[in-house]
């Protein structure tokens, strides 16, 4: 299992995920599934990655060595494309590329082509954005209503991203949520695991301002975890108990 | 989509179903998931179901009509049994019988036999209990460990009962909170919806103290919902905001 995040807020995106891979409960690792390809004052890529480990490696691989742009023949990579878009369109070629190759094979052994990214980033001369890129390769792009995208095991981490987050939510803030949202998502689900990997970056920077790794045993984390169980467990206390039966004052 | 949660405490039992139905997102009903039988000082049984309708209501109707006893050829109702033990036992040989009728049709057709039921209630003599019934008539019972079941679609509203809920949490705090869980998974699940069903049964009542159904409009429930959001926006402003990147104090 999974679990990313990428916030894109009005200063800028925060990309969070978690590094636990589990072929089987009885199968665990640590994989890195932040990748960040960088050339200051250029651009800054980000990719987070869920699904089939063997895909999203292929992916990444594939974008590195180049894919083949089937109108010209030449091989592109990431560093060659001039905005966003095109980026994330050639992510979506690559995942094709891979599902071409790998896909049947994977289909005859009953397992699924399952691969779901995370592609953010700014290219000078371009705005920040964020897309959700699909196993066929399509993909949608953040929008102010909803500044947020979520891949891998979503459920856990939304409530509080459905109502803290806002696209005028502070960067640093904005990173706080996810690692909220991500602490949630860790606690209930054995298959997402740290360290966490995490990128900010902000807008017209074109230069990351954190890439980051945090520990599980990281103070600030810890702390976090601690006080967002005693908020979750108090913040219940301040609502009144249900005005039904017998051992209920009756006003509320 | 279906949402219930039962939780077992140590003064009695709270259970907590919605009532949405759909076949696809344009097929939308109410139905009411639980099922109360009850006989003042003799018994009180609940039962709540998620999966199937087809399926659940006929385990529901099997179990009023009476289920075959194998040993003995006797009709056998949940009126008659002695333990709760033995009650759960009914119902999941009422769901065993209705696998054997409706469940290869079902296969033939690619539908899943798909049915999970909450059991809970006491038969006087013996406990309150709290059991989570499965598809093939199996099932487990609460304990003082995790005194909750939920079934149906449990995953955004568990992050609160992981930590808020204990087996001395208070019989109508542990109402409330079961309001919240319900709460989190309607803002996040268009599949769950209101109104809601709830039953509170304190240990050796026989009878229910609350047998109820929270319309959507009712303001106790707008209140909570209401401040729950605020409650969750706030709480992470109480936790320090990361101590990485550019523009953060060093101390946290």
């Amino acid at each position: 299992m999974t679990y990313c995040v990428g916030l894109l807020v009005r200063d800028g995106l925060v990309m969070i995920a978690d590094t636990r891979t589990n072929a089987g409960i009885d199968n665990i690792a640590v994989f890195r599934k932040l990748k960040i390809v960088s050339e200051k004052g250029r651009r800054v890529l980000a990719i987070a990655t869920s699904g089939n480990l063997s895909v999203s490696q292929s992916v990444l691989s594939l974008l590195a060595e180049g894919v083949e742009n089937p109108e010209t023949g030449e091989l592109e990579t990431l560093d060659s494309q001039p905005t966003m878009f095109k980026a994330a369109q050639l992510v979506g070629r690559a995942v094709r590329e891979v599902w071409r190759v790998d896909g049947p094979g994977l289909e005859q052994m009953t397992a699924r082509f399952d691969v779901q990214l995370l592609f953010g980033g700014q290219v000078a001369g371009g705005r920040l954005r964020l897309f959700m890129i699909y196993a066929a390769g399509n993909f949608i792009e953040v929008t102010p209503d909803t500044p947020y995208f979520q891949i891998g095991e979503h459920k856990y981490g939304k409530p509080i991203l459905d109502r803290a987050v806002t696209y005028d939510t502070d960067l640093y803030d904005a990173l706080k949520i996810g690692l909220i949202s991500m602490d949630s998502t860790m606690r209930s689900n054995l298959g997402v695991g740290p360290p966490i990997d995490i990128l900010v970056l902000r807008k017209d920077a074109l230069e990351p301002e954190l890439d980051y790794r945090i520990e599980p045993s990281e103070p600030y984390f810890l702390d976090l975890r601690e006080r967002w169980s005693k908020a979750l467990r108090s913040a219940h206390m301040e609502i009144p108990r249900p005005p039904y039966g017998s051992n209920v004052p009756g006003d509320i």
